[in-house]
């Protein structure tokens, strides 16, 4: 697999990277506005961080999910240029959540839009593959022909 | 790997479909019961929603996780059975938890039932694969073997 | 693939067997210092049960794709050895932090230290992959070539 893959797996591990920035990110946040662990309430500038961060933690795995869903039975090329803008727009959200509550919401739409191009590209791309596999049925051919006889 | 693991596939898009539906409703909530970002506290009624959906988010990696290694070493149909029963308990859980502490207490239980049966799969497929592999030890012949000396 | 991947294959199931481990802890914190859901605040002891619990939760998608990437790409020794690491890191930094704030430090800073190995693994096999089939371009071929020369 590894090697027809390897577009899926350079966004991933730009994914991984994004993350463990974030992190780093809330480490620095604890220090400056000493919040000590297991604590998670703090001053609004503290707890905006740590949201946001924990905001692209919980996306973290669908988004890995859809992208490889999406690159392994729909189109590697479509879903790893999703997957870029996706990571884009989160890294966006992340320094626009830091400076106020009203910075994150333009790249929150923006990356949650383009994980829902990706689930879309995933639903088709695992419906077609599943008539294909389960119901012997070929809807992209059935479609192709019925375009060609009107 | 596309076509032969179409049934995970499926399960896989099902559970990112469901996971969209459980955000869709936390941000219904934070708006019906005036909870701003970065706030995660409120009425009880909008704490059940969001720990609902803070659970399901949780437990959404582990289940992809062991529904592929089950699907990939034991039985993709056994496995895609029990991730449809996972995902149907989680929607049980996500409604149950909207109305009551209570309510959320017997789909949690099923729902954790059929995850330590996917949990059983992956255990019992990964080391007779492992077995297999790395011992050359054939742990499914020796057992039929032994079965019909007996 | 379910052969050739069977040494990562074993370590994902340990990591969700552990990770198992962790949430039943919780289970018995949440009884035992009578916290019951939906809260999430209580006695220091219980918070920081829930809160070590949390952090692996969040810790568990990002290791298992490094986890996968690495031995996909880079090595499936090296990073099932790193694996195993991380999860005996993990179990440390969970008993550690339920016992004091303090004692989860060490054990934090190792397993931080075997991600970033793996991160480091996972972008070392996805670089040499990526220029191998996008660029039709041998490092290592390069590499082991201009050595020889020199």
């Amino acid at each position: 697999m590894s090697e027809d893959a390897v577009g899926l797996a350079a966004v991933t591990v730009l994914a991984v990277l994004e993350q463990a920035y974030f992190s780093l990110q809330v480490i620095y946040a604890r220090r400056k506005y000493s919040v000590s662990p297991p604590a998670t309430t703090g001053p609004p500038e503290f707890e905006r961080i740590f949201r946001a961060q924990a905001n692209c933690s919980e996306y973290f795995p669908i988004f890995i999910t859809v992208l490889w869903m999406s690159g392994l039975f729909f189109s590697q090329g479509a879903s790893s240029v999703c997957g870029l803008l996706y990571l884009y727009g989160r890294f966006r959200y992340f320094r626009g959540y830091s400076q106020s509550a009203q910075g994150r919401l333009a790249p929150l739409y923006f990356s949650a839009q383009v994980l829902w191009v990706l689930i879309g590209f995933s639903c088709v791309g695992v419906l077609l593959a599943f008539c294909r596999v389960y119901l012997a049925l070929d809807l992209i051919g059935r479609l192709t022909e019925a375009l060609r006889l009107t």
